[in-house]
This record gives C-alpha cells, sequence and structure tokens, in this order.
C-alpha cells in the first residue's frame, strides 16, 4: 500500500526534520545529501525526495545505522540547547518538530497495523502505550442507538473558530476567526460496531441510493463489503476483527473503526442523518469542555477525543485569512488543502497529548488505514 | 475522452428526460426499456445504465431515430399540456426538464469543442448564437492588471445565501441560510490569456512552491504546460488557441479559459491573491446587482457572468439543511457533493437565461474542458 | 476499443497507402501534410501518427471529404498506369496496395462487428458478399467429434515451407525454407460451438488447471466465461451469439469463433490434445490441396480455409533468412515480429481471394475480436 | 517490482517445496495451512496463494522463524532418507527440489541486487561465492568487435535437440527430438558493454527504425535510455554500473547486462545481425563442447555458459511430445508457455553447475533484472 511506510523510515525521517530544519541552518548537518534525500518525506523545497510508493524497497540504511543517525542528532539537539532556545524561530521549529514527531508516532502505529493486518497470520504487535482498547470502558453496553431524546441539541450561534495560538497549533488550525453555525444536533455515541452491522445486514453496501456517485464507484471497483479490518471465513461466519492485539471476535459495543469518507457517508444516509461539519464538531468538543449550559441537560457527548478520527462533511481548505509560511516548513500543511476531508476528535492511535479541539486532521475519501470512525448529526 | 458524449446522445438523453419522468407516470413513454438503458446518465434508481466511456460507439440508434424519438416525445408532451400543469409535481419536472436540457446545451457544446479542438485538422464549429467571443467587446484593452487601488473592497456581513425558489433554482442552490462573510476584495477583471502567459513565461508550470501537493502530481503526470486548448507549433512560436470558430492566434484580452482548479490555485498563488470562495463571489453578483452603495465608488466588477466559469476554492457541499428529494430525480444533484468545487458565474457557452447569482456548478479539479478560469480574491 | 478503427478511417487509410507509396514518388500526392498524418497506421517512417485509440474521435473530415479523397487519389491512379507498369518496384508496391486493401476489409468487417455487437440494440449489418455464414452447409450435422478414427494422420517428412513468391505473397511468408516435420494428427473439423459448450458446461473456465498461467490471470480478470459474442439473459437461458446478420440462437454445429489464444489452448487442453504449429497446418492444407496419397483413406480436413482464422502454438517469428525491406514499407511486418502467434487458414470475413495455404496472420494472445477458432492437434 | 520478492520469502519458498512434495506425502508435514499458502509461488494445485506483488509487506514470519522451519524440514528430509530413496517418484521429487532451490539461489541474488541496486545509496553486497565478475579475465581487451573473419560458421544439419534425461533435467528440456538446422553463424564473443555504448551513442534508443513496434512504445513509455543498472549524474558525465559490489564506472570490456529482449532485438538489428534461435545455441554449445571439427579453425565460441542468460529469438514453446506431469508439479514450467521468450546459457548469479546446453531459461521481453546479454547471430 503505497501510503504505508517502514517503521524505519518514520524513525529516520522524524529525525532529518530535526537535522534539516534545526541543525543544518546551525551549520550542524548531521544526514549526508543523499541520506537526506531519503528521508524527505514531502518538502520539494529541501530537494528532491526518493519515491513514497519505493519506500519499503529500502533495506538499506540499516535499523542500527537509522538508530545511530537519531542518537546523533539528539546529543547535536541538546548540545545546542541555547542556541535554540536564543531564536524564536528556532524555537517554533523545534516545538513544530516534536509535534510532527507524534504525528509520525500514529501514522507508524496506523502503518504498523497495515502491514501486520494484512498479513495473513495476524500477528499481534500490542497496544500502544496509551492503549489501542479504552474506549470499550466507557462505550454503552449494547452500542444499539437509542431514542431520538438522546440526540444533544446545540442552538445557532456565532463562535469564534480555531486557535489564537496562545498554546501550540498547527498553521493550519488558524487564523481564529469569527463563524455563525446554525442550530444541529449529535448523537451522544460514535457510531458503534454493532450500528454498523446493522447496515451491513440492511444491504447497505448494495444499496447504491444511499452513496455518493463517486462512492458507489469505489465500493464496486475495490468490491468493499466491510471496514478494512473485519473478516470472516464464509458468509454466515461470525465476524472477525484485526486490532494491534492481533485478530478478535469483532466487538459489537466499540466504535466502529477503519472506514472511508464514502461509507461513513452512506451510513450517515442510511441512518436517517448527516456527517457533521468540523465547525459543528468543534464547537460541540468546546461546549462540552465548559459543561457548558445550553447544552440540553441530561445528555452530554461521549467519546469526543481519543477514539476515533470523526470523519466531517468539511472538506479541507484554509480559514480566512490563511498564510503558508514562505519556507519550506510552509509545505507542511498548506498544499494539500484540496480533495481531502476534515477529521476531528484524534483516535486510540494518538499520542494523548496530541489531541485538541481546534486539531484539523484530514485525509483523502478513500483513507481507511487511518483509525476513522464517525459521530451522526442532523439539523 | 470519457468525460465526453457524442452530441446525439445528449440529444437523446435530454429527451429521455421527459418521457421518463413525465410521459412514463403518465403512461405514455415511448421509449423501449433498451432505448431507454442507452440514454440514461445515471440515475440508478431507472435502471442500470450504457457505461459513459462507451458511449462513443453507439453507431446506432442512427441520427435520424433519435431525432424521431425527440419528435415523437415533443408531441406527446404538448398533447399532455393539461396533464402535466394540473400536477404540481409533474409541473416541476417540466421545468426540470428545461433546465436540464439548458445545461446538456452547453455540455453539447463543450464535448463539440473538446472533439473538434483535439482534431489536427482544428476544424471549425461556429460560435453558439449567443456568441462564443462576445467577451472581448467588455474586456479591458491590455488585459494586464493595473495597481491594486482597482481591487474592489467589500466589508463583512451576514448574508442571506441561495435560493428561496421564487424562482427557479436547482436543488443544490438551497435552503437559503445565513452566512457570516468576512471582509475581502476581488479584481475587477477576469485572469486574461495576457495575464496567464506571464505566469507560462515566469515559469509557473516548473515552480512547484506555486502549486498544490496533488496539483503538483498532476501538472508533472500529464505533462501539462498550457490551458487546454493552446497550442504552438515550437517553444519560440506564438501560441494558437482553439476556439469554436477555429484556431487562431491567442487573444490577449479575453479571459483565460480551459484551466484546471490547480492551474487557477497556482495563478492565484503566483499572483499573491487566492481564490474566491462562493460566497464571495454570491455576494459580489448580488450587490453589483444592485449597484450595491458599499461597493467602494468607481469600480465595478466587470466580466461577471456569461464569461468564464469562475473556479471558487468552495468545495461542493450541500448548504445546511438540504435534502435531495427521495425520487429518482433526487440523484440529480445530491450524489456528486464530493471532491467537486462549485464554479460561479457561467460562460460564453452557457444559454444566457441559464445564469443566476446562486447558481452552483461543479467539476472535479482536473476538469479542463468546462470553459472554466478565474478571478482573483484576497483578504 | 482500442483496436477498432471507424470505417471511415479504414476507407481513408486504404487510399493513402497508394497515395504515399505510388503517388508521392511520382510527383502526385493528394493529401496534405496533416491528412496524412491521420490516416498513416504505423509506418514511423513517414512521419507522426495520430494515436490509433483516439481515432473514434475523429468526427473531421467527414465521410463525403473521404470519398472525394479515394476518387481523387483512384483517378491519378489510373492516369498513372504507364508509368508505374513500367516500374518492377510501383508495380510490388500497386500489388501491395491491393492486397493491404484486402486485409482492410476483413477488419473493417472486424470492426463493425465489435461496434454493432457490443451496442445493446445489437443492430444488423448482413453478411460480406462473400457471406459470414457459408461454413454452415459444409459443417457436420452434429457438431459433435465423433471417435478417435476420424483423426487424420501425418507421417513426419522434411517439407519446403513458405512461399517462393511465384504468386504474391507478403514478405512474411518467405523465404521458402525446409522443415523437418514430426508425425501429427489433426481433427478433421474445426471446434464447433457444441464442443464448446461441453467445455463451457463442465467448468472450463474455472478450472485453473486447464489455463496457461497467464491466461488464468486474464480470464479472472477480465470475467471471461464464454467466447466474445456470446450472451445470455440468465445463467438458465439459451445461449445467443452475435453475427453480422444479428443475434440469433447459438448454432451448434457451426465452428466456435471469436476466442482468444489462451481460451483455445485451454479447450485443447480439456479435450486431451494441443493447438497445432503453423507448419503442421500449412503442410495439411498442402498434402489435401494434392488430395495427398500419405492422408490415411476415408477421412480429409474439412473446413480448412474461408471459416475461421485457426490459432496455432507457433509464435509469429522471421522465417530463417528473413530480410524486411529496408523503406517504410518494410515496417509492414518484421516489426510486429514478438509477442504475437500466427492464425492460419483465413476466416468467412477474408475475401475468398486473399487466402493461400502459405498465409501468415497473426495477433496478440488477448485477441478476440478477430473471427478465430480453432483445429485440434495430437501427436 | 512485483517480480521481486523478500530473500526471507526464497528461503521459505525452497523449504516449503520439500515439505509439501515430499514430507506431506510422508505424513510429515511441517508447514501449517496458511504458513504453506504464504510461501505457495504459483501451485493453484495446492491450494490459493498469496498474492505476488504483496510479499514484500510479510513483516511476519521473522527470519528466525523461517530458518527455523528450515532447519525443522532438513532434519525430517535427513530422517526420512530410506523412504525417499526407496520411492522413485519421491527421489525425482527431492532432485527436483534441489534444482528447485538452485534456481531460486539466483532469483535471490537477481531480487537482492534488484532492491539495492535501485536504492540511491547503492549498497554494497559482493559478489556470489562464484563470482559474478569473473567474466572480465576471458573478455577480450577492448571488447570491440573486429572484423567478419571471426564470426564463427555452423553447416546445415539434422541435430538431436534436447535432454534424453540420463542426468537431470527439467521436463521442458524433453523430449528430445530431432530438429532440422539451417547453416547459421554466431560472433564468438557476446556483445559487451563498449558495443552497446556505441549503439547508444549512435541514437539506438531514439530510432523507431531498430525497434519492433512493440519496443519501440516499451522505449518511449518507459523512458528507457540505457541497460537497468547504468546511471550518470548528467549527460555528459561517464557511465557508471551498479553490480553486486557496488556501483563502479562501466567496465567496457565486460559483456553487456540487464537488457531487456526488446533491446537486444534492436541492437542486433543496429548490428546488421539478428538473435540466435534457442537450437542454434543449443547446437553451438554442443559442437563447441566436442571441439567439433566442423567448427571452422581459429574461433571458438568464448562466453558459453555462466556469463550471461543470452537472449534467444526463440518463444517458449513445448517441444514435440511434451507432456505437463499431471500432478501439481506438473505446474511447473508448462503454463508458463506462452508469451515468454528461451535465454540460453546461464550467467554469473547462476550456480555454477546448475548450468547445461539443454537449459531453458525464459522470461517475457521486458524482463531486465534476469542477468541477460545477447550473442549476435547471422545467417
Amino acid at each position: 500500500m503505497d501510503d504505508v511506510s517502514p517503521t524505519k523510515w518514520h524513525l529516520a525521517h522524524t529525525t532529518w526534520f530535526f537535522d534539516i530544519f534545526i541543525l543544518k541552518p546551525l551549520g550542524k548537518q548531521v544526514a549526508s545529501p543523499l541520506f537526506s534525500r531519503l528521508f524527505n518525506s514531502y518538502y520539494n523545497a529541501v530537494g528532491s525526495q526518493h519515491p513514497r510508493g519505493k519506500r519499503g524497497f529500502l533495506s538499506r540504511p540499516r535499523l542500527e545505522e537509522i538508530y545511530d543517525y537519531r542518537n546523533r542528532v539528539d546529543d547535536l539537539i541538546l548540545e545546542s540547547e541555547i542556541e535554540i532556545h536564543s531564536s524564536t524561530e528556532l524555537t517554533r521549529l523545534f516545538e513544530l518538530g516534536i509535534q510532527h514527531e507524534e504525528q509520525h508516532q500514529e501514522l507508524m502505529l496506523m502503518d504498523i497495523k497495515h502491514v501486520l493486518g494484512t498479513n495473513p497470520l495476524y500477528p499481534r504487535y500490542g497496544a500502544p502505550p496509551w492503549g489501542e482498547q479504552k474506549e470499550d470502558a466507557s462505550s454503552n453496553p449494547t452500542g444499539k442507538q437509542s431514542n431520538q431524546e438522546k440526540w444533544q441539541r446545540f442552538d445557532e450561534l456565532n463562535l469564534q473558530i480555531g486557535s489564537n495560538f496562545e498554546s501550540f497549533a498547527f498553521d493550519n488550525e488558524g487564523p481564529q476567526h469569527n463563524r455563525f453555525i446554525p442550530s444541529f444536533k449529535l448523537y451522544p455515541m460514535l457510531v458503534s460496531n454493532d450500528n454498523y452491522l446493522d447496515f451491513i445486514r440492511d444491504g447497505g453496501y448494495d444499496n447504491h441510493r444511499l452513496w455518493l456517485s463517486e462512492g458507489w464507484s469505489w465500493v464496486r471497483l475495490n468490491e468493499i463489503d466491510s471496514p478494512l479490518y473485519w473478516q470472516r471465513e464464509h458468509r454466515d461466519a461470525e465476524w472477525q476483527e484485526y486490532t494491534l492485539n492481533g485478530n478478535a471476535p469483532l466487538d459489537l459495543s466499540a466504535p466502529v473503526a477503519h472506514i472511508s469518507y464514502f461509507e461513513a457517508d452512506a451510513f450517515a444516509t442510511w441512518a436517517g442523518a448527516r456527517l457533521p461539519s468540523e465547525f459543528e464538531l468543534e464547537r460541540a468538543f468546546q461546549s462540552n469542555a465548559k459543561g457548558d449550559s445550553e447544552a440540553n441537560p441530561g445528555t452530554m457527548l461521549e467519546q469526543q477525543q481519543g477514539f476515533r478520527w470523526q470523519w466531517t462533511q468539511s472538506s479541507y481548505q484554509p480559514y480566512p485569512g490563511f498564510r503558508a509560511t514562505p519556507d519550506a516548513v510552509g509545505e507542511y500543511n498548506g498544499k494539500f488543502m484540496v480533495n481531502q476531508y476534515v477529521l476531528k476528535g484524534s483516535s486510540t492511535l494518538t499520542p494523548p497529548q496530541h489531541s485538541r479541539a481546534t486539531y484539523r486532521n484530514f485525509f483523502p475519501t478513500h483513507s481507511r488505514w487511518v483509525m476513522n470512525g464517525l459521530r451522526l448529526a442532523q439539523d
């Protein structure tokens, strides 16, 4: 799968970021031009890149060489502490490098899961320190959606959206700006495997009326009939799901995971609902955070952040007044603002501190190796 | 080109619409099931379709048979006048059928232009009755952008966006709803061929920094170095452009046409501007229509509608509260609301009456056979 | 289908051949460089070509213009009779031009059949003057293969293979050379639709053991389960076959047609036989022609030439001593001598005079729009 | 590259062969069904296979597990020595397993070379025990072709071709049969890098007249302008070639390596020669082996076997009377007998004992990761 990179590539690339954007300006670059080229992901401004799809072929440099590279860069960064802190620019880049590495901590787990989860032996990897399965605890016993009363209602209002950058945020989370948000409702729980099974049993994958036109072609062409890591021996067998803890019977109460935008949208249509906008989710996360009074008493959103990346119907666009920084790091987010959709809320694979209400994750509509699910919205 | 259909297919398909959605309910369907299948475009709900890419192979039915079909359906529609008017539903479908045929009048011209414009003989077709070249008259003499003073400024405000359906509009133009629009500026003229030549001469197609990541791959893969219908004998020759009037030296003062979203975005970046949102253009069209006082005196938008479909940075999404009609016609617009971008303003290929401020045209980012151009925006 | 060209293209291309290879050297070329480029098929030496796959888009020049081109070239050829006959080279090219046009008479019928036969309306074209269905007369009543006695046996011998060019032959039919041919047996009849149905009913398309590895991938990828022009309403319906006379119930006694090399090979394996070599068929045609005594009494090959192009296991290679003529016409055959297989015997779509024992037709293994079938061989 | 498998896959697959075809019949199979499925290459008859292109993703089982598998199978094979020798069938399969492993010893080196040779770091692997570079010794000092006198001439004769199976040979090397071979000439040396450079400098890759039609498309589509492992900094820089000993300046006197059939054929055409047939090479190897008197005195073929796999113009077809064994092992060779070409003579990557005059290697025309070169022939 072209999106998947080998673990050792992630290890080298995250260190390469510090090497190029901090040590290089300090005249302390460690990597050779060639080495550097291998581990550049998409920064055209810093030289040509090794084709992404070919990363899997890089049997060299060996893992030891990459750990050695990491150690040398780490040492030089520590030695350079004063120089870095004495420069706001280098400090900004240092913080960015750490956030960048946290992103790759999740990408690594996604990639490892894909490599192991498509291996017929379904080898166990083991949940990350912060636990892949922790959502089960807080998930409702049946996973079944109950009556409309349970929907949480939000009244229309004008709201400040995005980050004011008082604490760290990526450039794409700002500028903070005013947005009018019409009233809407959200379902308190994420869609569960049990809910999703109902969709499948009801012929959801065979009913073109539920699908976006492009989604219907995608389903047909790729013969999709379940989320990415579900499999069963035969049509009447029980569903199994691969998790980093290995293959196991489908956990009905867990939120559904690893579905494309097309599947999320088709499920929502089937359920008589729709996907929320990125602003509706950001607003809900905020008001729930402050235990906002205007949220109707009795219901509060559960499974907000740290469970599944929640697909939104919002195309990934720049906020009003957004400017990409002119340097190479400026390629960081702005250049991807087309044909991708925003996901909110982070997942059980996300490092816990790497989550906030203004965070905007983004992927193309067919992406399924992301740990993505959905929450239903209604007008 | 898979997007292109033969003229006779358009002739049959637009009539098929009346046959299936009006005559059929009246028990007067003309087309056989097979015939009907051939000329169904994407209405899954009314039976399987003939693959779009294979339409070009339909040497039968012959053109005469299709004209015969059109005549028979037209006669039956006229005969059915009372029945149709006595039903609001049929009246709605009748009006929709006419609007649908107007859309195909433009599609037919787009397709004819593509077939002739990619034929090395560059045969002349002749401009449509309403004239492909009429924009030249009102275009500025040089086409050069002049100083910043010329930009037209719009202050932030809350605005009713979309149609209230008092006059005809497609379902995707509503519901009308309130939207907060931050202040912005628009350039009064569309980007001209002369402007676009400057972009090319400045190495625009070779400078990755100007392009969205996906756009850069698209340019490289397809070896794009100019708008669709531009050609020149050799690198030092003058540019020629194919129009329905045949091949001719590039008209520098005419608005640039037939560029992808990627090219429009790259040009805007190069020009230190951005693409407008669909709301900014709708708002500008409205206020200019009423000669809105808040528009700073001296400048008014020129080349508003009827010149080039203007790419916007707005992904094609449902408006708040949008509901697709449950019947087959409901497939009309809703199912395409993903991975496409909104274009506003209509083109010289658009039937004049088929244009309004709320109109939302939409195409994927790589579409170039549409007569699309762009207008620059700034914060 | 990229292999298929529009009829008018064939009409212009066959005339273009005379224009370029005879009139041009005489200083009488009719076609403009551009016109000429459009109708050049694969002669790189005479300038670049219009992409084959795009021929279908050539709505211009119009049919009338092409007939006009044909008439003007014909007239000039007639006027040039003396000059042509006074040059052995021009005479050779003139004869080649006629043979080339005969080839395209069959290609035209193949292409028309593909266009009409893949049109859901299955329009009737009408058999060529020399009759598509004439084989039925001479085909055996049941089409069933009878007992082994019926096989015709040929003893090993050294034979002169290929043409001595006393009468016209393409360059690839020579040089005539000696070849040792081990003993072999041929089945007197071509494989019939009835025989082929047995193969299908026996699960031939689902049994990987019968297929070449590449053939098995081809069947799976393209979901092939019958010859090209066979269709049936549902799994239990009777098979229909499209012929130029329209769609009709499968004629069990007719030889099977429009199958790939892979299908021919799999059928032969299933039948406990193999495909013949091109030399075995050439030898059989020769000895049957002379009513050769060594053929065991009682059986003679039926359906030899003029029924179906018969796949052979012989890859299309140059004969020992073959030299492509150095000029543009030299591209005629030699450059295709790779990854194609020889077919012998001509078909009911072949102009009758365009058939001889030494004739070597050739197509890639997946080609099915050729009117090809097979005859079984054994050691 | 889909043809390339990871080293550990080869290690497991060659052992899997012994496990399935010898231990399993003895009731001693080691591998689990799943494990077995992973390491089945193309034996449809023994269950479904893991997709070839996805082998690279198999991060599990780990290398240690595979070595463990090899040890357990080796031990069981040794324990079973008597049972194996007491069965001619098992003895045949045992010998086949060893030959099969020798084939994979070369495939492993080919794959390793491709993985390292396409890595921008060009890591050194080190020549195999039997030496990748040993040909240089015996290669002529200049590599230039000298005058025609040097060609070795062979008179026409009838010859026994193929193996009589007195010593081991693969099924595709028989049955031994009589073949008439017209007279021909062979160039004593393989084509050298120096010769091939002349072809490049003479514009060989830009001259369509030299190429087979399919080859010309292949060159254009893949932008090929040199053998697989050649690279240079810029158009005026010296050529480098990657060998298992790392990247080094091109050795002019070494035989050219890693070229497709298309390139070999185009070179031969450029040199006014042709590719030999498989029979011509087998005959030459035989007669030179016996120092055959009829070879004209003074010249003998050099660089016969063990240097480069030599492309022949012979399509890979069954010999007269060839029968694939009915069991799973029968899939070994027969099913590949289409659209591939025979290579003779073995290479410096071939285990020395795995080479003989009757050996028939085969690959598709585009294969370049094979260590293939060519020897010129003439009539």
